[in-house]
């Protein structure tokens, strides 16, 4: 059965009913639908300790396809739920870009899934879309300063805010503006990037209230003058209106697994080009409410779970209880050197070969002094003595282990892992910051390639040597920094699988995010507007009289 | 005190007890938020007859800020359910571009207000993103199709799809997309239009069901291959997925006045750009469930009522039993040649010169047979020598006419309407269309230029007339037109106020929308892309810490 048919099976529960078992009162509940709602915060009247236990869910490298990371994630929340404490789980929302394009939608798999899927995969309740609005009024807003008179002085070579859609469109990445009549403004290179990577869904989900979100916004960069002074969108003088478009999106989204485990779905920044963490606003609502909170990072944990440990854990001023890091064997072979059309057969020796990945994962995360858990996420496909031969690495390497099988089983699948997860969260967590602020933007991002991704050092091109020290000379050094990186491997090469060796990061380019509070690394190629396939997943999409979904997984 | 201060003092009831008052079963209810509500199409079990009067409310050519149109059919809806009548009114959606530019929002004004005000105004149920989405999807798509091997044999010199945003942005008119790498695709020529004048939103106000919502799509024009031969949505293969997109924004969304009318607002195209109506399943669902269904077309008479008429008529099947003209004393006074900045001053002989609108607007909407009713909206400005003098012209015309003050009284400001109104639907009414199916695209321009307009005749561009022959040779003469005008004069100079005489109407392209089913005429200088003004109604708008809006009009 596809991952749709088994959702629009289920038995849901009324929003309602959902709120209340997660502790929230009825009058903080705007249902979005029957199934959807939007939470008022605070859920309490004054602020409560963030007593819960937190469980961040990261993975090894991916295969272009996904590890499974949210369906474990939501699976290991049933089986915690189940085993009798509360517990509630936090995701990102999915970007309608691989929706419509290769990947898919975000909402797990199988019997461990959030529902109804099909409306958290499209619109859900409109916050990429209020994202995508702001972001464009703000484009619109500043090209219009351009035209009628430009008193701030901006440069329009020298403008960096990007337009923004939520859909793969390659054909938008680079673009000039302007042309025709003189009406139609000012003429200029621009670019759009993909909602996610926008500044304005860090700021989103980095956004302790509306206050704090309306002071990010202002602080955001624009562009600079003629004479090469920053412009914020304070100084156009619209942080209000931007604040007024994301109002509502700033409110946590509460839905359901199949098994009725409350789940937070709250904003969607992707792991490579942005920093990958859903909303602190949500997290923090479940660390409040919930005896056990379970969330992911996107992609590897060179990615989300570093910028989650790194960017986010300072704002929401609460550190992982334990990390749970998922690995297949189907990409560990992958890693270990198979061709994607084998990987259905057997293959020990690759497998031996590809732990090493996830064995520089596990050294990644070490930096931190968080307990470590290991969730293998089993597939039809692995065979007894490959599901073995990964465990016993694991054990040898001392690192706890268990396998799961929630795509089939749901909770079920995952009680042993539920188990293992709630005694790991009971040892001595001792979080490590990787960096301190007052190191330079080199150091710091010296550190993450040399620690997280096993790295020799970094080059950096002209214009990021330039930026170091720009960027030093305006203050902005004491940021953290956000390396925007291919999922595919450690290094900025997509096609070096495994634990590379001797390798540099190049780093093209430096994007200040004041508002969102971090500096942004273009390395290797990475682009912030991903394109679609040769066939496109919106091709097998479907609907039918009745209004049922067709071809969307 | 402002419209949005009295919107938010205002004691909303639950949507779901307006739904009740209108007949609508709790199941077909689908909330978003406590005061709004999407609802689940048919109301009723079995297909219903369309026995309720329909009264469509149009207005005199309008100053830039508006006549109360909305104010009015608000007032007017308000007045008939007091007087122990099932009344229903059914309104557009109001665009992002006008709430962040110039105009404001469109949920009427004073004591006459749909509300929750600012949420109508800002992202209401999602309708207008899921169009933008859907919009700039298929683009995407387009250009991918480009990118990846042009199987379709696409030219991309004539790709006729635009992208669209819900912004006023003028940089945006005309763009070259797909610059730098081969990888970001096919370089060529493009723009954007406002969502609300893209074909999406015409589509989705003239769809009957979801089926015809998807062979509408299916039919949409996308371009011509490089041997000239049109190429469809269907042929690309991506209907299913954007009536996927489209699915939720199909269903009417259900609102209420300050006095708890049920008000169902759905669709938004301008009336100067598009065709400028609700949508057709809006108001069919009115007319099933209530006695007295009270809607509004955009703009003039010369706009938005000719394409309700001529273009929403024929789909809906049923014909209005009364069309309200609304007229101010300020717009009369403007069109008789009063500058903007001296309305508030009485000026009896501009009031009778500006007459001259009125009577044009009264003779165009005497083609149709309906009974006609003039309702003037009483400003404050507005003297009772200028307002009897009104009254005077109108009677004199042998029109029924009644003063309302819906502003400052709401529906208390319009009972004498009402009952007039009510009055007028039991008269015979008559209709005719003013012209044929079977007529040239020429002959049915031509029929709205003199009837409607009071114009001479056309000028074609050597584009159009080319245009004419080859929409002809392709069978595409059968639609009726949609002429895209200024809303500013009954011709397509914006400076000839009144009721100019001897002048021609300039169309300077034809754009097919054979998914909408008519032909777009392009007249003057009229854009598909409004612009912002020199000072944005964004820097205006404001949210404080506890999420209250102000500056928004």
């Amino acid at each position: 059965m596809q991952d749709i048919e088994i959702a629009q099976q289920a038995k849901l529960l009324p929003i309602g009913e959902i709120a209340q078992e997660a502790g929230i009162a009825p009058e903080k509940v705007e249902p979005y639908g029957k199934f959807k709602a939007k939470i008022t915060l605070p859920v309490a009247e004054s602020p409560k300790k963030l007593l819960g236990k937190l469980i961040l869910v990261t993975a090894i490298s991916p295969t272009p396809a996904g590890e499974g990371k949210s369906t474990v994630t939501i699976g290991l929340g049933d089986a915690l739920k189940a085993s009798g404490k509360k517990t509630m789980i936090a995701l990102r929302e999915p970007s309608m870009g691989p929706v419509m394009g290769a990947k898919g939608g975000a909402t797990g798999g199988g019997y461990a899934q959030v529902v109804p899927m099909e409306e958290i995969n499209l619109h859900f309740t409109g916050d990429m879309h209020a994202l995508t609005a702001a972001a464009n009024t703000l484009a619109a807003l500043i090209d219009n300063h351009l035209y009628q008179g430009n008193t701030l002085q901006l440069d329009p070579k020298r403008i960096v805010w990007k337009r923004a859609l939520d859909i793969n469109d390659r054909a938008l990445r680079q673009v000039v503006v302007g042309l025709g009549a003189a009406t139609n403004g000012v003429v200029r290179e621009d670019g759009f990037e993909i909602t996610v990577a926008s500044e304005l869904m860090a700021v989103l989900c980095l956004a302790v209230d509306l206050q704090d979100l309306k002071q990010r916004l202002a602080q955001i960069l624009i562009g600079y003058t003629y004479t090469g002074e920053p412009v914020t969108v304070g100084q156009l003088g619209v942080a209000g209106a931007l604040t007024t478009i994301l109002k509502d999106a700033l409110k946590p989204n509460l839905v359901q697994t199949l098994e009725h485990t409350p789940t937070l779905i709250h904003g969607g920044p992707f792991a490579n080009i942005a920093h990958g963490c859903n909303s602190v606003l949500a997290t923090k609502t479940s660390l409040e409410l919930a005896d056990y909170t379970v969330t992911e990072a996107g992609f590897g944990s060179d990615l989300g779970a570093e910028k989650f440990l790194d960017i986010k854990v300072p704002v929401l001023g609460k550190t992982p209880d334990t990390i749970v890091i998922v690995a297949t064997v189907r990409a560990l072979k992958m890693n270990g050197g198979v061709a994607k059309t084998d990987l259905e057969q057997e293959n020990l020796a690759a497998l031996q070969r590809g732990y090493a990945n996830l064995a520089r994962h596990l050294q990644a995360m070490a930096n931190y002094g968080v307990p470590l858990v290991v969730a293998i996420n089993q597939f039809a496909s692995d065979t007894s003595a490959e599901l073995h031969l990964l465990v016993d690495l694991c054990q040898q390497a001392g690192v706890a282990v268990e396998v799961t099988d929630v795509w089939a089983k749901g909770g079920r699948g995952a009680e042993q892992l539920a188990a293992t997860v709630a005694k790991s969260c009971e040892l001595n967590s001792n979080f490590q910051r990787l960096y301190q602020p007052d190191q330079t933007l080199a150091e710091k991002i010296q550190t993450v390639v040399t620690k997280i991704y096993g790295g020799d050092g970094v080059e950096y091109s002209a214009q990021a040597l330039r930026q170091l020290t720009e960027f030093k000379a305006r203050g902005w050094d004491q940021l953290p920094v956000c390396l925007a990186k291919t999922q595919y491997s450690f290094s900025d090469d997509p096609k070096r699988l495994g634990a590379p060796q001797d390798f540099k990061i190049h780093v093209r380019q430096l994007i200040p995010k004041l508002g969102a509070g971090f500096i942004v690394a273009l390395t290797g190629n990475v682009l912030t507007m991903p394109g679609l396939p040769k066939t496109p997943a919106a091709n097998q999409i479907d609907v039918n009289a009745a209004g049922q979904i067709t071809g969307l997984y």
